[in-house]
């Protein structure tokens, strides 16, 4: 089972997808289980609700799925938490060591975008980086985990993220707070697709991103320094994790901060992947100031 | 005029308090002009209309409102930006130069609390510190902004927070990132009231904080480095600001960081107060496990 939320930015539909007796992927409209996919239908056991309508027949196709604009596959989460150099070799393209702790930095929540949504270079960066990553939805509102098993028992399943990073706002910032180059607009793409834990195994998901076509990223999550029950587990000790946040596990080794390929450039098509959660493509712009005047960013 | 949020937590009514002709502080009941207080209110000119019909006289005075527990005056915002390090001396305290660009992190939405609820010590924090700040509300949209003036027009108006901050958690960890530290339970209590720019002058405020009577910090919104234009100016080209955001813009000299100080102990009374924005009051507990099983924090 698949789960996409379809359609215009802001009205967006929920929807299932799942294989036919013939192994044919068919669309369904979610609306008469729930009205979205969040938090809320994340903790009041929708997923459950969605497979049976599914197992029951009682959802109807629906037919013009393929026309419809692809959104983030989850509403805006209330969080989105991150994990820093995850991957030894990233860290170690980065400049850095592996991590003994995870490394935690947040996101603003407006951030999240759809994974086909054109996006913006914002009007002066110079070190926009692509960061394929996999993203864990949590199910349930969880703190101070004591074990493991309770962590896991906490996702609910999995995202494709492309975490875009702007390296001079991020890196050489005062105080080494990485929030100016991880909050610029657009910059997180999700999805095409949620997919519950029980229909994919974390642990073993090739990861991959490509700049124009030509390849940048291709690892494994089986890489990962913390896994996925061990980063739940550790933010829990520090927040509150809530329904429907999203939780960055970190990129692996491949991206423009390494020095070996150039940043993202105006009309760039950068596209991630991850085996089963599905293949985003962003065409990238060079944003225009939105509001009036001139940017002077800097200041 | 200030605005409060009273009434227990998740239950909330919107309450004007204004002064009648005798200089007697009243509170009136705001629900005919709003359900809460939010950023779809302020986005949608609800301070111009509350302040008509408080002018009108159409407001009902709300009798009980002293036996009401006090809310966050903001319902929780989407995003909780802070700025770090903005008064010379406490970044002197903390061993740091002062910045010479804003230092910007974000704390999880969830932390918001009332400004006199028990506030939990985290089951294995050491180092729990007070840091009184000024908070500035964002009461439109903005991205990109050009002018420090358009700055000023996107505050809606201000309030006082205390940005509890665990220092072992926050400091020491891996790359530098300090979001640990930030983002415990209940540690953004907001309050008691939010106070339209145009009632107060954020320019010259005297803070002050107290731990069990004793005095801890007392300087003066003068002192920042970066006033609260220049803030929202410059966090404006990082990332999209949104009504109903609430940017901290740090703490001054005085917390227990610098050494001078014990850090917060159970049974601990902590007072923060910014003049014209009103005090908190918490008093601290050690908080116990809120899930299944033991804490083991660290791991």
């Amino acid at each position: 089972m698949k789960i996409a939320r379809l359609g215009e930015l802001g009205r967006e539909i929920p929807v299932v997808i799942a294989a036919d007796s013939a192994g044919t992927e068919i669309s369904y409209d979610a609306r008469p289980v729930t009205a979205t996919i969040d938090g809320a239908f994340l903790a009041g056991g929708g997923l459950a609700a969605l497979r049976d309508a599914l197992d029951n027949g009682t959802l109807s196709v629906l037919e013009n799925a393929d026309e419809l604009r692809i959104g983030s596959p989850i509403a805006r989460p209330n969080n989105v938490i991150c994990i820093g150099m995850n991957y030894a070799a990233h860290a170690a393209e980065s400049g850095a060591l592996p991590p003994e702790i995870p490394v935690v930095f947040l996101k603003p929540n407006n951030t999240v975008a759809g994974p086909f949504d054109a996006a913006p270079i914002p009007p002066l960066a110079a070190k926009y980086d692509w960061e394929v990553e996999l993203g864990v939805v949590i199910g349930r509102e969880v703190n101070y985990l004591s074990t493991l098993e309770e962590a896991a028992d906490a996702v609910a399943g999995y995202v494709i993220a492309n975490d875009l990073s702007e390296r001079e706002y991020q890196i050489p910032g005062a105080a080494g707070q990485w929030t100016k180059g991880k909050s610029l607009p657009k910059s997180t793409p999700l999805g095409p697709w949620f997919v519950p834990k029980e229909d994919t195994d974390a642990n073993n998901l090739q990861l991959r991103s490509w700049v124009n076509g030509e390849p940048r990223q291709d690892s494994n999550t089986a890489d990962l320094i913390f896994d996925v029950p061990t980063i739940v587990h550790h933010l829990s000790q520090y927040m509150v994790l809530e329904a429907g946040d999203v939780v960055l596990t970190g990129t692996p080794e491949g991206v423009a901060l390494s020095g070996r390929f150039p940043y993202i450039q105006d009309g760039d098509v950068v596209e991630v992947e991850i085996a089963g959660l599905g293949r985003q493509r962003q065409e990238f712009f060079r944003a225009g100031i939105t509001t009036a005047g001139t940017n002077n960013q800097g200041v």
